[in-house]
Formats: C-alpha cells, structure tokens, sequence
C-alpha cells in the first residue's frame, strides 16, 4: 500500500533488460550513438513532427533549462501557484535563468484561471522597466493536483501567451498520464494547441532515470547543446538514457503503463467514493488521488502499512474539511498492483 | 581496436545486473533509501572517515558543485592548463559559481608546476580588488594527460593551497585508475595528503552513470544539498545510481576494473615502444597512452578499425615531431581486450 | 505642483556647492580619499558604532548587494508584497544572488505583518531541501505606502528574524523621513533593534546620487569590497560621493531636509482632511500622502499643471472608493514649497 | 606631480557649473527628462548616426553590460591579455554574463594580434559543445599601455570578427584621448570600421561620473533597457549625468581636454627621451607614458611629491631593463599642468 510518491517505484523490467542489452559493445558517447538517433527519430514519431530532443538527468533540469531558453533580464514566467516549478525545484527555474521570477497565478484544482493568467501577464507592461518583462508561461500536464489540462484548456492558455508573445513551456512528468486520460495524441495535447517546449518524463512511469526536453522550434536547438552542457546534464554514456526510452516506446509501453497507473487511480478513487468514511477533495483525471480522510481512518491505514503524505488544505477548500478530517495524496504508478489499492479501499 | 575514450564503453555486467535487481519494490526517493545510505556507508569505509557523499549526474556536475562551494565574489579557481574544468565543460564551473574565473597553470604532462601555481595566487592580493580573489585549487587525478600525481606532488600542491587557505579539490573522473597506478589507498590519496572536496567517477571505469561528490569537511552539506537540488542533479529515483555504486564496491570491483585498464594502457604502451615506426610522446601512468604515430601508419589503423584521437600538440614538444608524424591519444577502459592491444599494436 | 516623486527634484545647493568646493586637485580614487574616510568616520558617529560603509550609485544596488550577502542556493528573502525590492527592481535582487527568491508578505499600508511573516518563513524548513531555505528579511523604512515602522513594529520583526537566523535588512531609500517621524536616533532605529544591514539613501532628500551601503556586522565587509566592485558599483572618483554626503550631514542638513518634506506632506495631508471633496486613504506618517480623490477634481488639478500618479487600490480597499473616485500618490521632497501645497488643496 | 591616474583628478569646472546650473526645478526621473533627450540627441551628432545611449555609473558596468547583450552559454570573449575588462574588473564581465570567458590575446603594446585573435577563436568550432562558443571581441582604445589602434587595425579586428559573427566592443574608457590622437571622427573610429558597441567614458577626461553604453543596433536597445535597470544602473536623477555630458560636448571641450591630456603626455614623453637617464618603454600614443627610470631616479621624483606607480614588466621586454631600473607608469589628464611635467622631467 505505497501511495507515497511514482518515484517510489523502481523501473519496469523492460527498461532494466534494454540496458542489459545495451550494455555491451562501444558506442560514442555524448548523444551521438545510433541508439540516441534512433530514439530520437522516435520522438519525432510520436509527435508527428520534426523536434529537437535534449536528453537530461531530472525533471527539475528539463524545465528549469526549458524556462532558460526564453531568459531576459528582469524576466518573469507566469504558472499555477502550486506547480512543480515554483514549489519544489529549490529555486533552479530561477538558478539557471539568472534570476528571473516565477509569478504564481491561482486556480482551482493546480490549474491556471485564464483570466488570471491574462492579468498577471498585463501587470507586466514593456514600457515600466522597473517591474520586469514576461518571458513564459509554463503549466503542468498532468498538475500537481491529480488534475488535467483539457484541449480546449490549454488553447485558452495557448491563446493568451500568443497574445503576448510568449513560449509556452508543458511540464510533462506525468505526460504519458495525461495523454491517457485525454486519450489523445502527444500533437494534439502540445504543438498543434500551441505548446513549444516540453518537458517529457518518462522517471515517474517506469523508467530510472529518463527525462527528455523537446523543443518545437529547432531554432533554439544549437543554444540548447551548449546550455545542457553548461548545465552538467549532458551524459557521457548517453545510451543509458536511450536505452531506457528505447523500452519505453517499443510496443505503447509507456502508454500501457500510464493506462494502469491511471486505472489503479481511478479503482482508489471509486473505492474512496464508495466507502462510509472518506470522500475524494476532487475528480482525480490521472493518477495521483486527493483524499479527505478521517485522522483515525489514516492513522489506521499507516498502522496497516500505507504509506502517503499528508496534503496542505488549499484555501478554496478552507472549512469544508471537519476537525477529524485530513487531506491526503495517494499516488498510483506502473508498479501499483490491484490488491494495494483494495487492501486500502477496505479499510476506509 | 576502440581507443578513443573510456566512455565509449557501455557498462560492466555487475552493474546493470545490480539495477535489475534493485528494479523491484517500492523505496523512498531522492537519496534516502536504505540502499543510498548502504552506499554512503561504504564511501566512509573507503576512505576510512566520515564523509559527506552526493550523487550527481555527471562528472561536470561534480567538479562545478565542488568548486561553487568555495564561491565568492570575483573568485578565481586554479588548475592545470588543460584540465577538463577549464577545457572541456562549456563553462560549466563559471555558471556554477556565477562567474567565477578558471586560471590556467601551466606544467608538463598534465600537472600544475608548484612555482607556477604559487607565483598565480600570489598575483592576486585581497587587497587588490580590482584583480578578484583566489577561491580553490583544483586537480585532476589521472591527469588528461594520462600521468597521476605521486602522493608528494599532491603534498606540494595542497602546502601552496594551505598558505593561502584555499580549499584543494580533486576532479577524480578517473580516480580508481590513479588509485591503482599508485597502489595507495583513497584515504593517502585525498584528505591524508590535503585534498578538502573530491569528484569521485564511477562512469568512465565500468558505471553507467554514477558520479558523486564527497566532502570531507560536513559543515559544506547542508549548503550542498540545497546547491545540488538547484542544480536539477537529486535523482527521484536515486537507488539507480546507489545501486552501480553497490555493485561498483562489491568485492573490489572498481580496483579490478581500473587494474585491467591500466594493464591494457601498460601493454598497448609496451608494443607501441617495441614497434619500428611508433613511440610514446611520455609515459603513460594509467589508462591514457599518448603516441606519435607515422601518418602512414595511423591511416592504415584507421583503415582497419581503430578508432582513436588526433591531440594537440603540447608547446613543450613543438618541433620534436618529424612532418610525417601526429600526435595521438589512445584510451583503454574496463572492456579493452588485449586481442584489440595486440592487433594494434602489431599494425604500428 | 510636482507631486509625482521626491526624485523629480534636483539637487539641494549646498550638494551642488561640496561639489564645487571638491573638484580641484588631486585625490586617490576608488572610495580611498581622504573626503571617503572622514565621510565613513561621520557614518559611525551617526550610527554611534563601528560600521562598513560602501558608496553605491543607485538604490537598487544598496539592497540587491545586501540580499546577496546573505545568499544561499534556493535562498528566499522575505519582504512586504509592495516593497521596491520586489515590486520595481526589475529582479536585480535576483540577478545580485543568482536567483534567490523574493517571497511577498501581506500586510497593510505596507508593512509586513509578524504573524504572516512567521507563518510564511516556517514555510521553507530546512529540511525540505525542494522548497529552498530562507535567507533574509527586508523590511523598507518609510515604507512604499508613505507609513512607518514604530520601534516596537521594527523589534517584533526582528524577533521573528532572530529566531530563525536570518539577518535583518532595513531598505533605507527614505531613511532620514522616517527618522525624523519617529524623532528618535539612527542607532535606536536600526542596530539596536536587530538591523543588520541598511541600505542608506540620500538621493531622495537632496543629492544627486548619494547612496550607502552600511554594514554592522564588519565580517561581511571584506567580502562586499569583491562584491560591489563586481557589481560595477565602485567610483573610481568616489570624492563625487563623499563630497555630496559630507554637505548632506553638516548642520544636520540631511534632518532638516527631511523635516520639511515631512512637514510638506502633512501640510498636505490636513489639507485634503479639511477639504470638501477630498479623503486620506490612510495616514501620511512621512513625506508621502495617498489620497482618495474625485476624478473630476484629480482632471481639474492636472489642468493646473498639477503632477501626480494615479495607484493602485489595495486589495483591503475594495469597495471603499465610490465610482468616480481614483487613489493617487502624492510625494514631497526637500524642494517642495509651501505654496505649492496649497494651491493643490484649494483645489481639493 | 601627480602621473598615478586620471581618475584621480576631480572635475573640470564647467562640469560642476552644468550640475549647478541644472541643480534646481523638477524634471522627471530615470532617464527621461528633456535633458537627457537632448544629450542623447547629441550622441546622435557626434556619432553622425542613430545610436541607443544609456547613461551607467562606472566603465566597468559599461562594459559588462556591453559584453552581456552578447551572451550566450558557455560564452568566450576575446580581448588583449592586459584589456581592463580581464585584468582590472574583479570577473564583472563574467557575473554580468552569468559565467561567459574571457579569453586573454597576446599582442606587443596592449594592442591585439590579429593573427593570434583568428587563431584563438577557432579553437572554439561551434560543433564542440565541450569548449563553449564564441561570443564577442573587445578592443581598448586607448589601451591600457596608452597605445591607440590605428583605423587599419581596427579594420582588421573587425574583419575577423564579422568573419566569425561575432559582435565587436570598444571600451572607449579613454575614446576621446585615442580620437584626437588619431585626430579623426568618432563616426571613423567606430561603427564606419565595424564596431557594435562603445563604452564611452567621459569621468577620466574631467566629468565627475559620467559614462555611457552606446549601442549602434537599435534591436539590442529594448533588452538593455532591463539589463541596465537589473544592474542597478539607472540612475533616478538621471540629469545628474546629462548635466555633465552636456557641458562635456558644449564647444567640443571633451576634444579640448583630451587634447591637452595627451599633450602633456606627450611633453614628458619629449622629456623622459631627452633626458641622460631615463627613456620610453615604448612610444605613447595618448594620456600614459611608459617609462624606464633609474631605480634611484624615481626614489628622487618620489621624495619631491610625485606619485606614479610601478609596472610589471611585460615578458617582450625581459632582459632588456638594467638590474637598476624599474618600468612605471605615467598618466596626465585634463588638470595635469607643464610645470607639473617640466619639473618631473627636469629631475630625470
């Protein structure tokens, strides 16, 4: 019953046996090897477009780099108040761009209100030089709230940033997640709305270590080879990464794995819905659920072996929680197995 | 008849054997799992103290963390003239540490010229701040040049850097192959003779990916880990890596490994010295040979397989080299066979 | 009727006279002269201690420099939600510390509230090394909104500041208005209440460009010398700054200029009381009044020739401004005339 | 006797007189009063073009503002080994940059070799993410061994660096001195030969601190904008420098002044040459002659007041200096006066 984090999943057996595969044999290293070509033909395939494709180490590097591209002085890039950005990657947005500023805007659920998006962005005029200039807009597929950016959603988004001129950057730990629960294709869910930077991970769904900036416009590739470099995020032994992907797209894996992750989200969301005692804080689209639980239920579950943290109470849900009740994050991934997430129902 | 770098090599066996076992299971993230804390334990065996251990994701990352550490204001950082630091990391150290200055020392065969390092540091008194401030010493061991700093060297180097009370770091991407060149142990290698910070290389000497950044003094960590999740290198799943370091450790593996690279160096140097066309530009001290090869001779190499590097050619040999001649460098790793040695050595 | 900000104004003569009087003849440059030292001796007779007093050009340098003092990696500096560091410095905050975080703290009429402020810096625990780690605290004395910290106010902050470590920075662009409205000392307003770093500004109240860094704590000094160099901040003919400091002293020039914008502001301030269509939208307590005016009335006094900013209404304001009312920003300075105030309020 | 540097001279008059002229009344802030349009208009003339100027407080926030519009990861500036930007600016260019290089040049008389230039900036092939990229070259006229660039030179430099599309920059801290030596148009010295950007200094040739940041590609203006107001470099009572540049250019006395520096530079060049025990390094150019003094003789000059300082002796020159002389530096200024230079002389 480990509902702590995806990271706390190891790696699916496939990706281990395509490094065992891999790990014979010379290879030059640096991201020039056959397998890195190839891998990277294949995003080019998945997107359905030509792409530059920038493996790194951590999702932290793929979008602080992402958000680095559109660096100026003074810049600010605009995203949801709790994303992953702005909360949890101890300033490294802001490191690698120099010190520009992440403006958070509000909205229910960890995704951005378009009107407030709009606002914030015009509080920003090119003419006040004292206040900064906006440089990009950034939002999370899926958001750290379990949630997910409908199509239309992330054109109003899309639409606004083009408005004025900005990159939009998709935070894509949780892609694959996202992709399934729009049942979608990665185009449609990025370029073809107006998405021109993303951050894919592939770490929270079943691999070790494999996270991959693609840009859309291959114009800011060449900056990209010297910035990743800079930023130590260049493997020498870039196959490992390769490799890993490499098992991760043969045959949908990746998109089989979101599948499960999400469904083992959905059985804990019913589960909850349907027990006498919990209730979810809101509709989970993806694979990380939001649950109200009575303290002595939780404290229960953790006796029981459960492991998952506890979720500040965000303001809009501020008196709808009783005194005996918390908020809670459960997270589902490839590795979660049906009688976890039964197991825990039972006892809510 | 691979030569043309040590990370041209997939991994060692052990090493991926060692990620599909730990690719099970569930384990807390970000370097807090029992088997990261295992592999910290047996970096303080290694080195025979307390030490405060950080994996990171690259060599590069290792070496601009180490020396971001000793970070002021104008700061300058020593190393050798051709260290991978100041050569060969895109400016990495410099955005580390927000513009820090790399001054080159000069010296032969890879090594800083005591004279020299100590003449340079002295060209900038604190009392000059037009000039900036000496902030760090660094080292490379095994050199680029493929020669190691015996233990004396490295006490002469850290008196100069004591004097000016400035923190020594070793860049040890190749540090098991200078360890078993000197057939000393880490701790007379490092902190014994003065060393404060050491880049400790798994990649390049049979690891996927495993890199780390030890320090001996812990009054650094708590900055470090702060400095290191900045810098996107804290793996969510950081038991990838603990789990190369484990096997890397086990049974002596990484001695054995750099042993047998060496051993390849020693033989490939022996053939190149015996042949009739082909000589060695100086001794090679572990896995890096450096020849002058006849044109001729490196064509028809090329022609038949080999695949190594064309080196400039250092000043300090300018003019030893006939017209038919060019300067090359030849690298062995944990997978070099001594067939691919022979072959080549009986085309030279 | 120039309201519109204490920088509209020139010089006061007697600035423009040490001039003068200092531009013949020889003196050694970069803060080394004779004039620098007698005019960092008056510092610490002012401030009845020892300090560190570094001369830079502009306010933002004074606050950016101090900031960087205390920065860390995934550092954050807690300050009012209106304050200049974070409202119009265009992130030289940021860029000074390579991206260290301003975090806004609420609060009316611009001072930050303790609770909020606690509440916020418990926020970022140490061990939380994805949130960053708190660094400083600024606070801006007079404040942005025209008010003032009493003595009690400054000591509660520093309190808050003191029991987590972080040093205490007092943003002193209007620093002689808000001395002279607490009638108390320099040391009673800073030091002795747990101010550690002030930015002192002179600009403001009567110079050209006049503007202080003052450290208590001389540890940092050594250090500040590399970093405001660094910064572009050190005058090779620093006597241009210390001449201006050495006129804005004698006499108590530096109060007395104070007093009399003060003492303009008030006059204004009663004067929109007592008018008939005119309201303070909260107390004036320096040289700066916010003033809830008809919209007629504010078209009427441009008309005049009158020159004043339009302000934004606070979010604790909403609903208190009647349709055809505006709130506005009205600031005297050392030129301001009697005659000028009254010509506006008769026409309130 | 005062030869130490031309910063260490106050103001002419007429530049304090402009300050006091423009002292009172109120004009708007940060750059955009009528006076600083008409200064800028000015610019404009001499320059017989468009140009974008922002006014900054110090050389070095000039040039490091300069370099950094052409930033790029992993950045290598090129300048001469002894340029003020590398030698005398405590890494300001790195910090500005956010870690770019400066890569030292060798050339005899703080000029530049083109040859050497060319060689070096194709070390840095742009399919070599290792070594970082080529961003800009900087040239010093005047240099700091008081040589001038002739037009041919200039042309030479610029074509290398067009040929690499690299922006060039001149660091005109000393412009006026090298333009009336070369006794040509500001418009021939710079953007006719291919400069992109000037500092241009006006504090050393009698302006208190005026200095300022011409760009020739008005695309660059909107970003330096933010650039400059990051760095704390936008002054509020920006008339305090428009005051000064405009009596600076009023009857070309910037031209006048420059000359009469030079002349007196030039009149001790006469001097030291005639002399039975003294002679020239090398022939001066501008306002600093480098001299060779008798170890005794400039004991001698030092005990009758003048102050000068010692000179590292370039490696070109070893040996060529008698065990009993020292080289020194020389610098005249606008307030320097010929009995101050006869009787240096007169005591050689």
């Amino acid at each position: 019953m480990i509902f702590s984090s995806d990271n706390w999943s190891g790696a699916h057996p496939a990706i281990g046996e395509s490094l065992m595969m891999h790990a014979g044999g010379y290879a030059s290293g640096y991201g020039t090897s056959d397998l890195d070509r190839k891998v990277e033909q294949k995003f080019a395939e998945i997107f359905e477009r030509d792409v530059a494709v920038f493996f790194v180490g951590t999702g932290t590097a793929a979008n602080s780099l992402a958000l680095a591209t559109a660096n100026r002085a003074g810049g600010v890039v605009f995203c949801h108040r709790e994303a992953h950005v702005v909360a949890d990657e101890c300033g490294a947005p802001e490191f690698f761009s120099h010190g520009a500023r992440l403006k958070p805007i509000d909205g229910p659920r960890g995704k951005m209100e378009v009107a407030g998006l709009e606002a914030e962005i015009r509080r920003f005029p090119l003419d006040n030089v004292q206040g900064g200039q906006p440089t990009a807009v950034s939002l999370t597929q899926a958001t750290e709230s379990g949630t997910v950016y409908s199509l239309a959603e992330i054109d109003a988004i899309a639409a606004v940033s083009k408005a004025h001129r900005l990159p939009l950057h998709m935070d894509g730990a949780r892609f694959a997640n996202a992709l399934v629960s729009l049942d979608t294709t990665p185009a449609e869910m990025t370029w073809k709305r107006g998405v021109d930077l993303v951050s894919f991970g592939g770490t929270k769904n079943g691999c070790w270590c494999a996270e991959a900036l693609v840009l859309f416009d291959r114009s800011k590739a060449q900056e990209m080879h010297f910035m990743r470099k800079r930023a130590g995020q260049l493997f020498s032994k870039s196959r490992f990464v390769s490799a890993q992907f490499d098992a991760y797209f043969a045959g949908d894996l990746w998109l089989n794995l979101a599948r499960h992750a999400n469904a083992m989200a959905a059985r804990l969301a019913e589960g909850i819905t349907a027990s006498q005692t919990s209730r979810l804080a809101w509709q989970a689209d993806a694979n990380e659920v939001f649950a109200i639980l009575k303290k002595d239920v939780a404290a229960k579950l953790r006796q029981q072996g459960a492991i998952f943290y506890d979720w500040p109470v965000p303001q809009r849900l501020d008196g709808s929680l009783a005194p005996d009740e918390g908020l809670h994050r459960l997270v589902s991934s490839f590795a979660t197995r049906a009688d976890e997430v039964d197991r825990f129902v039972s006892a809510c």
